[in-house]
């Protein structure tokens, strides 16, 4: 892997779900509180199933080339995922009854309180504050969603931006040339962070430098060749790209 | 004056120059610090004239139904009204050969690099982690004027929503309208906060709460029976703006 230049580099845009926030922890431990029958469900195999049917509708979305309109509450998709799982799984549809709408409605929300990796808070305030980059979410989370989290985590990013504000989802690239717009930089300015491989080849495509943090049970940690390509840097967490940038 | 009911408030949406941070102060001395002729000319009269280009080119923008394509960028539009007053006013074009282009270029970017108020940064963290408001600007300047103030100042604001988000510019329904829709939030939920009326009667006719916080030199500071049409709250400045929604 050859060593690429960051000196160019204004700013970051990141992605939170599993490379800000531990979501995978939090939504377990939610389910475990909030569905307590005898004999347990697999709370494990129930929090995967309920993201994996998010990463699909935000590929279906992505792959559209028209503006979605009207454009999905994040919430809202939550919640009828979850409906699926628990009316018509295979797996959790004996849970039906048990789970009335108030705690549905409270899961749903879970997704607003997730905790943040221990070192990210520390990182992206040395990004920030004393590597002087400007700091910003690129999330397909949508803008309420994201100022939530921010609050309840209190993760220090400068500014919020989402893929909301460009009608579309991430890995569609109207999504990174966006932001490279508002940020007022050139894509090979702006480096992208995230523990998922989609997103950093969809950045890469777009221009953008990348940096990629691997995270448990996210995605695969080990790249390969292929990855190299469009990968220009590896960090163990927030704590560490921050002495990257530093040197 | 009514007492204005708070309870349904959720988040604020906050103008910057001038409600935030001290513009005339900053501008007017950075003017000096760039600009040392004898005789001196008004230092306040040029930061005055200056900031009233600016004011005629929002609303002219503003009263424009299409979105404005291209959107103008405000460190281009600063530029020029510099330009039109150093080479073309009456009162000023005496320092046209005087003023280079590498200063024309800083005092441009002075406006990046505004203070905020002694209370704006202490009033802000108040309302946003004591009493869990979302803290958000909604400015006409543009989404990377705004992070870099944001830094500069150290303001601490939850989220930042600029009128570029929606092609148009403040008093443009379509601002406030953008923004209620991206904090998730009913208008009732919002409160404007800002130290100019033309911004408080536009929110009102756009369904928010809105509160008044009078600046020196910033229009003017004692309302008459229409303005209190409009206006909700009068808070002296930002701390007193949280001790009122302590209440």
């Amino acid at each position: 892997m050859k060593k690429a230049d960051l000196s160019h580099v204004k700013a970051l845009t990141i992605d939170v779900f599993g490379t800000c926030v531990d979501w995978r922890s939090c939504i377990e431990k939610a389910l475990e509180e909030a569905i307590d029958v005898s004999p347990a469900p697999d709370y494990a195999a129930l929090a995967h199933k309920w993201r994996q049917g998010y990463k699909e509708a935000m590929q279906h979305y992505a792959s559209q080339e028209e503006s979605i309109d009207p454009y999905p509450n994040l919430d809202d998709l939550h919640r009828q995922l979850l409906d699926n799982l628990l009316d018509k799984d295979p797996e959790f549809s004996h849970l039906s009854t048990t789970v009335d709408d108030s705690t549905r409605i409270k899961l749903t929300q879970a997704w607003h309180h997730l905790t943040p990796w221990q070192d990210t808070n520390p990182g992206l305030a040395s990004l920030s504050n004393e590597l002087g980059l400007v700091t910003s979410t690129l999330s397909n989370g949508n803008m309420r969603l994201l100022v939530d989290m921010k609050k309840f985590a209190q993760l220090p990013f400068d500014i919020i931006l989402s893929s909301e504000l460009f009608g579309t989802f991430k890995t569609n690239s109207k999504v990174y040339q966006g932001a490279a717009r508002l940020l007022g930089l050139p894509p090979h300015s702006i480096c992208m962070v995230a523990t998922h491989l989609h997103d950093l080849k969809a950045a890469k495509a777009n221009g953008f430098i990348t940096a990629f943090i691997p995270r448990p049970k996210e995605d695969k940690q080990v790249l390969d060749d292929e990855d190299f390509q469009y990968v220009d840097v590896v960090a163990d967490n927030f704590v560490h790209l921050a002495e990257i940038f530093r040197k």
